[in-house]
């Protein structure tokens, strides 16, 4: 039996910052391969990836995880009250950066996965797909997994992953999707000019403020079936310009779009295109774009994989999870591509933040629900 | 005779960046006191000033010329095809910075004083109010001569500011008011959050966006008798937010109006905390203003000073002025609170930009019709 509080404070002892391997997927490797997974890094441009396999390729039933072992800094070292990279224990919580986000997810479905094979060795295989970039860029992370998986013609019939899902108590929420994100950064061109000479220049600025005023109050959606509704933040505004008697030249504001299956990026860039036209038409001042697509929105209807987890999710934790779509991005957002995905985790206690924090009975709830999921999956097989 | 064209030369040579004196005061002093001028320094808060009076104090007419020996800095001194302080003539034009703002300016009145009352000795007082702080603040320049001419009881009957007022050519244009200048500078608070999570916090930028909008469509009005058109430019939005995942909590703003005789400062920042009450009802971001008005619009009616100036124009030029009101501020808007005054002076070539610099017939041109000026003015004595 592994002991997935000591595995989550092994993994927190390792200051695996993104891009830093920190030793901890050396760890995950060592004790994988110990229990006869087939492990194989999967490294590119800088970026340590692991993918183990327990049972032959091909098997008709592959059940896949996903998570990370990469952290973000740990931002002021003095603010904490324990050592971030201490993984210390103090009133039934262990501290350190990753404790929630998600170190302690990924020892929770490798013990799982290690005792499941050991106790009930399944007919089909399980994956860890373990990626030491999902807070950088992201690029060379799940994506290098997934394309080397490809090439290998490795592949899996659903995935979990072991993202913090839970707002408040476990077994609130999964997660059976995500809105997509995209981000347009504007710059408005004029002619620079003297503030008492207005009509010998051409301020950029009414333009940036009427078209960042429009977007804002455009409504994207009433929110779909599955999700809620599309939002737009106007993210900055810049101009820099220290002179009250000079009209700027030039303006740039930028705008992050959060939206549902009820949009698409390339749908979204043409609307903003639009918008960008029209303004240059009422203005005359000349507008550029760049955008840049970070995830589309993407949804695993509910169906047998959600229904799976959220009865392992009740039986563990007396709560039916809600079937959320709600938050930021995760590397569901590319698995999603390969295979139905859902995620479900641990309650994301001061992500990001100092003194960020685990239940260490939450770990071990979590574990016990993997384990069931397993179970349950297996057992269903044809 | 006095050469107006040696002695601007001689002034451009004194390296007079706001607030150094550099010698052109002194220069000035040791000029007027040998022609008989009662000369006295009247400097406040390391700000020189120099008042010049010849004639007995107290006389029924008092003919004042105002104006200023400072300069703004000389920019990039390598961009420059001849030294800034050097007073270098080619081809008809004297180089340097302040060769049009306005040392030529103070020269021409200066050689036309001298001239005049040695002359034509009149029964009056000809009085020189120069600043050496017309570029800076301003706060300790012809306020600061104003404020001692009052102690002193000293008066002027009316005041010809010696500014640059022409665009393009010799005679066009006189000043008979100016409008006034409002700066606001706004700072709009919301609440920080994440862009994935807009409920949770308070964007400050779609307010700011929709103000700064509404600001820039508002017409103010559509000019009067003698004035252009109000006009309001926003001059700089800044959040300074790098983050495409973070919704702000503060954004600025600032605002520049050039007003004219349908406003006055305190009207126009009644009007903008009427727009920010507005907003914040709307959207309940916290908004704080802080308001500069760095000069009232004014006006001096056309009449018997703006006539005698557009004759001696006329008589030298063949042209008859324009009696504009636009532009940005002068050292006028202090002076109309103690006599009338209207503005007239050279073609501006290159003021406050690189290779400043004055036709030199138009140096003796404005000498002239300054003479003919101060003639025609005692000439028309009761
Ligand atoms: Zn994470
Ligand atoms: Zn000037």
């Amino acid at each position: 039996m592994i002991d997935p509080v000591a595995l989550t404070a092994d993994l927190v002892r390792c200051p695996s910052v993104t891009p830093t391997e920190g030793g901890a997927l050396v760890l995950l490797e060592g004790l994988l391969s110990g229990a006869g997974f087939d492990c194989t890094r999967v490294d590119r441009n800088g970026t340590s990836n692991l993918y183990a396999r327990w049972g032959a390729r091909g098997h008709a039933r592959t059940f896949g995880f996903n998570g990370h072992t990469d952290v973000v800094p740990v931002g002021d070292v003095a603010a904490w009250t324990h050592d971030p990279f201490g993984a210390v224990i103090e009133d039934g919580w262990l501290y350190g950066r990753g404790a929630t986000d998600m170190k302690s997810g990924v020892a929770a479905f490798a013990a799982a996965a290690i005792d499941f094979v050991a106790d009930t060795p399944p007919d089909g295989a399980v994956v860890l797909a373990i990626t030491g970039d999902e807070e950088g860029d992201a690029t060379d992370g799940t994506v290098a997994l997934l394309d080397w998986m490809d090439r290998q013609g490795e592949r899996l019939d659903v995935c979990l992953v072991g993202e913090p899902t839970n707002p408040d108590h476990m077994g609130q929420m999964m997660k059976i999707g995500r809105r997509g994100s995209l981000t347009a950064w504007f710059t408005f061109r004029g002619k620079q000019g003297h503030s008492a000479y207005p009509h010998r220049a051409l301020n950029p600025l009414p333009a940036m403020a009427r078209m960042m005023a429009r977007l804002s109050d455009h409504v994207l959606d009433e929110g779909t079936d599955h999700f809620d509704a599309s939002t737009l933040a106007v993210v900055t505004m810049d101009v820099g310009n220290p002179a009250t008697n000079v009209i700027p030249a030039e303006g740039r504001a930028t705008v992050n779009i959060r939206f549902n299956d009820a949009h698409s990026g390339a749908g979204l860039i043409a609307w903003l295109q639009d918008e960008v036209d029209r303004i240059v038409g009422e203005t005359g001042v000349s507008v550029s774009m760049e955008t840049k697509v970070s995830g589309e929105s993407f949804l695993t209807p509910p169906g047998a994989l959600s229904a799976l987890v959220s009865e392992a999710v009740q039986l563990e934790t007396n709560r039916v999870p809600e079937m959320s779509t709600t938050g930021g991005t995760s590397d569901a957002r590319f698995v999603k591509d390969h295979c139905p995905v859902v995620e479900f985790g641990l309650v994301g206690h001061r992500m990001h933040a100092v003194d960020e924090r685990v239940r260490v009975e939450q770990i071990h709830q979590l574990k016990a629900i993997y384990g069931r999921i397993l179970t349950r999956y297996f057992a269903d097989a044809p």
